[in-house]
């Protein structure tokens, strides 16, 4: 089966629901699985987190449960119908993902074609690092190399320079343009609405508010929604 | 000789010239060095960075070197007169801070009396972790462990949370929240325009704007320029 993959920018935009503007493009990629595997591990309350999404993901008909619940966390990763990272700290997130061992089980069922649903730090651990997310260290993972389902780096939240701001600290643009002085890879910086959906190898920019692209030595891109993204982050 | 440290929130603050908001307490912490070694791996072009530091830095009769161009960087430190480490990304500096080997040579200067000077990520080295910077963690440092001068975190440039904001990623006070479900230090979220000045164990808020002080457990504080921090942050 080919790989159905879905990274959210975020799970909220402003003035709607919970992950309500990615329902229908959730709705394609999950295809009919009735049962998702959540992981909650990006915050600290997992219990609380999990019956917040329980209650609020926007496709009623599927059941939802925790990994956390599982005793043996990578045999529920084996057995899941799909798989939902949810939002919160990404270092936090990718530690624990490390601790349980997580990552490797998560790759082969995904290859396989496991649904896997991403959100802000969910979508940030998807790419080839974490080094993009706009989350405080908090705590230090052993790598900061994520699962690598997609080759580039995503910057989340992506935030355009605010010409009449008086802060002086960097633009998110900035802080990117630094990572490319000591990096390679394409950074998609995701504006909250937007989200990348992956069947096989085909990348593809939906939602709204689209994204910047930025790749080392060019100059940022604007990418409208309904954009093929392959040629453009070289995969 | 009694320790000298000064660290600030931000080198500009809107509409004000490079530290030019700092001067008098620069001023005060030099206690009459002519001459200042600038560490300037936070940024990617060293030699520009420290030209630029030698050009503005407000006090013209001081004398500013690069560490960069010395033959053996520990030995520059175990030298120098005064030393001044400037902002740009946290991870990239503290990781050259410890390939070079300098984390204990600054620490023993310190310890003598050796002026230090901190602006944004020179801040956060300060302290005893990176791990409440704002920075994308572009590279990987062997541990996020810092100088530790003092025995708290800070957070530079700190923003107040804005209330007509439509964005949905985590506000400062969120982030910081989440640091302290995981670690025990008090944070100082010092504000552009606000800094530590220390004397010995004396710790001092200067400048203007305040601080917000986040300790775990507890309702964040609001804390005034001129306020002694020492039973504050429990040191």
């Amino acid at each position: 089966m080919e790989r159905r993959i879905l990274l959210v920018s975020s799970s909220r935009v402003w003035g709607s629901g919970y992950l309500e503007h990615a329902a229908e493009e959730i709705r394609a990629t999950l295809g009919g699985a009735r049962s998702l595997l959540f992981v909650p591990y990006a915050l600290a309350d997992w219990a609380a987190y999990t019956e917040n999404v329980a209650r609020h993901f926007p496709l009623r008909e599927v059941r939802v449960a925790g990994i956390h619940e599982a005793s043996d966390p990578a045999a529920a990763i084996r057995e899941a119908e799909s798989l939902f990272i949810g939002g919160g700290n990404t270092f936090r997130l990718l530690d624990k993902l490390y601790a349980l061992g997580l990552l490797e089980p998560i790759r082969q069922r995904v290859a396989a074609g496991m649904p896997y649903l991403g959100s802000s730090a969910g979508s940030n651990v998807a790419t080839i690092s974490i080094k993009t997310t706009n989350d405080m260290p908090i705590l230090e993972p052993p790598s900061f190399e994520a699962l690598g389902l997609v080759k580039f780096n995503l910057n989340p939240h992506y935030l355009d320079p605010d010409p009449s701001s008086t802060h002086m600290g960097e633009t998110r643009e900035e802080r990117i343009r630094q990572f490319h002085e000591e990096n390679e890879p394409p950074v998609v910086g995701l504006r909250e609405g937007a989200m990348l959906s992956i069947r096989g190898e085909e990348i593809w920019l939906r939602g709204t508010q689209g994204a910047r692209l930025f790749r080392r030595g060019q100059e940022p891109l604007e990418v409208v929604s309904g954009t093929r993204l392959n040629e453009l982050v070289g995969a």
